[in-house]
């Protein structure tokens, strides 16, 4: 391990577990003397497929489809100013990139930690909204499982 | 979070991974200027349950049972010695507790970790000896879903 630099993923999304895993890392992860990359990774999930021959969705496929968009884009803007809400008040030496992906969550969160040869995950225990109870901790159980690094999971206080 | 005490759990056992991730947290989770609490926990297995009716074990089971005593004995020894070679190289400010536990190491180190009200637990993806395989992931699985702290997971980075 290189002690003198450190890169970080933390996985953002809508939830306050995730903000509250970003605390957690500025909180225990960042020193001053080291050099500190934060990288806040997004996953967008993938666009519905339309089919042309639905009957409801044959004239309005194009207007659905760039609603989600539209929302997408939304959903990643209030997630990274929240986000810098949380970090911009740490005053360490933290370099802070902002990586918006696309796909299955647990994938792009395994494919981004990989390429960028990152020294730690640091996430939630989410599950994504509505589906949350259903699914909970499969993404971080998934990542835990896959990712070469260091995996954090953080979970909010208030839910356990 | 009281940022000024920090008392984190590591998780050791006979493997190397544990080595690493106890390693791990003396790099990335105690600061010079934080008052840090390290508490090793090892676990023994609980200990067979012979019968007095079994026609091999009547005459030795007692001292079947002192031999797995004196080697659960030995093992403890051995894992905090190692582990003290890798902490005692470090600088940092550090107040090392010892805990031996013994029972189902997932039970015990969720327990001690709640009553200890431990900042953070860290473990290996661990799952003993030759069952590892079968079992990989399942004790830090369980314990990431049943602790309230935030867990972390490291791998040995020669097992990826």
């Amino acid at each position: 391990m290189n002690t003198n630099e450190r890169r970080v993923v933390v996985a953002v999304d809508e939830s306050e577990e995730s903000m509250h895993a970003l605390s957690w890392c500025l909180n225990n992860l960042f020193s001053p003397d080291t050099n500190n990359t934060l990288v806040l990774l997004y996953v967008k999930p993938p666009l519905p497929v339309h089919s042309s021959f639905d009957a409801a969705g044959y004239i309005f496929s194009n207007d659905v489809i760039k609603a989600v968009e539209k929302y997408a884009s939304e959903s990643v803007n209030s997630v990274m100013n929240r986000a810098e809400a949380v970090y911009r008040n740490f005053q360490n030496n933290i370099h802070v990139k902002r990586v918006v992906g696309c796909g299955d969550a647990k994938d792009v969160i395994c494919g981004t930690v990989e390429k960028l040869e990152a020294d730690t995950l640091v996430m939630g225990s989410h599950g994504y909204g509505f589906i949350k109870r259903a699914l909970l901790g499969s993404v971080s159980d998934y990542c835990a499982k896959h990712v070469k690094c260091p995996v954090v999971i953080v979970k909010h206080p208030e839910e356990n």
